[in-house]
């Protein structure tokens, strides 16, 4: 009898407290991109790989050290790639268990996270497109350098970084915010 | 007696589904910083004072068109200081007449334009602290230069607009995914 009736029985108010918790998690749309979602492993990807190209490119030129900017660029793009790689590993196993990993907390972590991450590789990309373009355009110094195309491809793979960033970190805050 | 039962009558249904597009205004907290607070206000004061000033420091440098970064560091500061001043008013607006302006439209357009400002700013700022830095640590042409000091200012002031529009672009966001 009392199974047919749960809602007036007192022990079943901790159930009902959780249905009032939970509906953010169902509200949340799984948008492509979100963590957890196989748009969301693809952008980590992309983010891994050309922030390991710029890395890549810029170490290749083993004089970066003299020039701050440069090695502000290897730092931040060491910092995005162990980040990129860490989430993708945890999109991956959201996937494989079917888990969502998009409960509040993770969340936060992910959005600061991604807000760092983007910020200083923003910076340093456009640290490093501004001295590019000094060397290149300013000094017109290319012709009688080998190493232009290095600075150029190493700015360049890290504002495709960049722009694999954004929309983890956009998307996160929004989740966030629209709980 | 329908008074009494307003849910079970056709017509009360238009008021009930008014209701549910209304919480959302009513549910925005009245966060200082948010456009039409005097914290949003002081927060655009402040973006505009310090755009300005970047602004008016590099351009005092008459060669600054000879670095290209220089020469988007006054672009973009002229864009910010324009939007922000533009806001200034509105939030005064806002302020003198005592209405909101938080409605999703024009919390998306300020979302929007914080979002680009913010942007192009930051940009220009870390571009303009590649080559200042360069310059300064890296080339050490400071101590025969002027020049220095007036580039590091114009920096320092953008990397402060920044700053300041930092938590006007986040809290337009979360208003906006907050509805």
């Amino acid at each position: 009898m009392s199974v047919s009736r749960p809602a007036v029985h007192p022990v079943e108010a901790p159930p009902l407290t959780d249905a009032a918790e939970n509906p953010p998690r169902v509200r949340m749309k799984d948008i492509q991109g979100m963590p957890g979602t196989p748009g969301g492993l693809a952008l980590r990807l992309a983010q891994f790989v050309s922030a390991v190209t710029a890395l890549g490119v810029m170490v290749a030129y083993t004089d970066f050290t003299s020039v701050t900017a440069f090695s502000y660029l290897v730092a931040a793009a060491v910092l995005q790639s162990l980040w990129s790689i860490s989430l993708a590993f945890i999109d991956i196993y959201a996937l494989l268990v079917k888990r969502s990993v998009r409960n509040p907390r993770a969340l936060s972590l992910f959005t600061i996270g991604d807000g760092i991450t983007s910020t200083l590789m923003f910076a340093a990309a456009c640290a490093s497109a501004g001295i590019t373009v000094l060397i290149g355009n300013d000094l017109e110094a290319c012709h009688r350098r080998q190493y232009c195309a290095t600075f150029e491809t190493a700015t360049a793979m890290a504002f495709i970084s960049w722009f694999a960033i954004c929309p983890s970190f956009l998307l996160n805050f929004w989740s966030l915010a629209s709980r």
